[in-house]
């Protein structure tokens, strides 16, 4: 079975100028899940394809991701990623951005090595899963500084920003191993719809996520004042004056402890979290729907495990 | 005749979110001479290819050059181009990072049009390319705080800055239109030293142009100490004694009427501009024979015009 690490390794990039590579090297080599490159191989094997020749795509799509990371770091001024400083605090603006651009060329470096009966295809859906994802980061940044988001934007905004890549991932693995074209579709929708389940999720652990295991403080998003599936939801389901009442606490932006309980306790007396576990609970459902449509094989019952880890896990 | 401007206004850019698209018909409606494009077309002339055929790839080069237009702005801080506010004046510096970046993959879906048959070599091309310009950028940033280059890495810097992407132009519109190994090559050759010579002129013009025809104050490069053909020759060139009178003047930073005046006397006492021109002249030497290579037709012709043109511009 092929390493995914130890093939982001291999690249090479002690290549010159240093000051371009090395800031590559540094961000590929922090690690991550490796989700996207997992569910292109998986999507290759459950159609018994050659893993060696899906790998520069699952490569590529690993690339990108690292790469949208890189320069939505400077966007949004974090400082740090995966427990180190990011590349535009340890080197600076300049060479987030640069380095930035030359990891998107070379994803499509590794892209362009997929099998040449197959590359027009899996060149467009790239681009067009590349576009989708500028387009959320967009939205991410636009719904910030907006009055009102719907909990339609925001679902729209995280199938872009989020979810099109899983679902690309996964069809480009299928496609390049001999998936058909209602295959392809039924890839892709379980990623589309598991990766909204996954952005959901992350939203309910923010607030009621175990301290203890969930790695970031409880309720940061609430300090924020981001517009989660939670907050989102209250504001649509509010009577006039709880929704009044939420908003008087947007307006406050320090005593963080006593803002973080009273729209927790908002949120209970809403019943928002049942609601939105519930929209959850309809995406895994959507996606383990398109497992039938798929052969039942080691490769889908790994999907089926990845989807029920995904909805109960606590970090 | 393909109308290049029209083909760009044609690309609908008036899609949403209009945050990330308008930045983009901003910066491809600025103008400029579409030399790239021009290139690509003249390319496939001269092997009597469809136009129409070569069209993607040669917007893909005219959108991608813009891209790196966009970004370097951010990166130089340049708050002008093309007579306009760049756009991280004109929106932010968030927007130009997103929008580049949207841009650079345009260019890809753009280039995914070019006839399947053509393009994995065009794609690869375009890769290269394009990391050769990222590799050019960075070298020119690290060349304004480097005490030490060489004329040699000024060329090679260059030459990756500027010159292989008219040179992937030409090549890129000659092999989609049927030119042969020897001829890409050829086409290739004649870009990247057309390519060579425009810089140096460029240089060259900055000190000795005609202030009514630059269009730019004469002297720029010197009050910002930019490393050009004719500062790297003076100091490869001059004896110890007016090597550190040189290098006092690198040392003034304000007195720019001053300092202009007596670094062009030290470059004439140098002979610097002779030597340099001889350099220009030697690019365009081997530029026009390339065309020995290549058919004597139209496009041939217009090529030479251009070497001729370029070797004797006054702005």
């Amino acid at each position: 079975m092929v390493d995914i690490n130890k093939s982001i390794e291999s690249l090479n990039w002690t290549k010159e100028p240093k000051g371009l590579y090395e800031p590559i090297a540094y961000t590929l080599a922090s690690g991550g899940k490796r989700l996207r490159p997992q569910l292109a191989l998986i999507g290759a094997r459950m159609f018994g394809g050659n893993e060696e020749e899906v790998l520069p795509a699952a490569l590529a799509l690993e690339v990108f991701h690292n790469f949208t990371l890189l320069h939505d770091d400077v966007m949004d001024r974090a400082e740090v990623r995966r427990g180190r400083p990011t590349v535009h605090v340890k080197w600076d603006d300049n060479t987030a951005i640069l380095s930035g651009d030359q990891m998107l060329i070379e994803a499509y470096q590794l892209l362009s090595r997929v099998p040449e009966s197959k590359l027009p295809q899996v060149f467009r859906w790239f681009n067009k899963m590349a576009t989708g994802i500028c387009e959320g980061q967009q939205y991410d940044m636009e719904f910030e500084h907006r009055n009102h988001v719907s909990l339609e934007d925001y679902m729209k905004m995280i199938e872009l920003k989020t979810s099109v890549l899983l679902a690309n991932a996964l069809r480009t693995g299928g496609f390049i191993a001999g998936a058909n074209e209602a295959q392809q579709e039924a890839l892709y929708q379980f990623g589309l719809h598991i990766g909204l389940a996954f952005q959901i999720q992350d939203d309910i652990l923010d607030v009621y996520g175990d301290p203890k295991t969930f790695g970031k403080a409880i309720g940061g998003d609430i300090c924020c004042n981001k517009k989660t599936a939670l907050l989102l939801t209250a504001l649509e389901k509010a009577d006039p004056a709880t929704k009044a009442e939420l908003q008087q606490w947007l307006l406050v932006h320090d005593r963080n402890e006593e803002k973080i309980a009273a729209v927790t306790a908002l949120y209970n007396r809403l019943g928002v979290r049942g609601e939105v576990e519930k929209i959850m609970e309809k995406h895994t459902s959507i996606a383990l729907s398109q497992l039938n449509l798929l052969p039942q094989n080691d490769a889908a019952e790994q999907l089926r495990k990845l989807a029920e880890k995904l909805a109960n896990r606590k970090s």
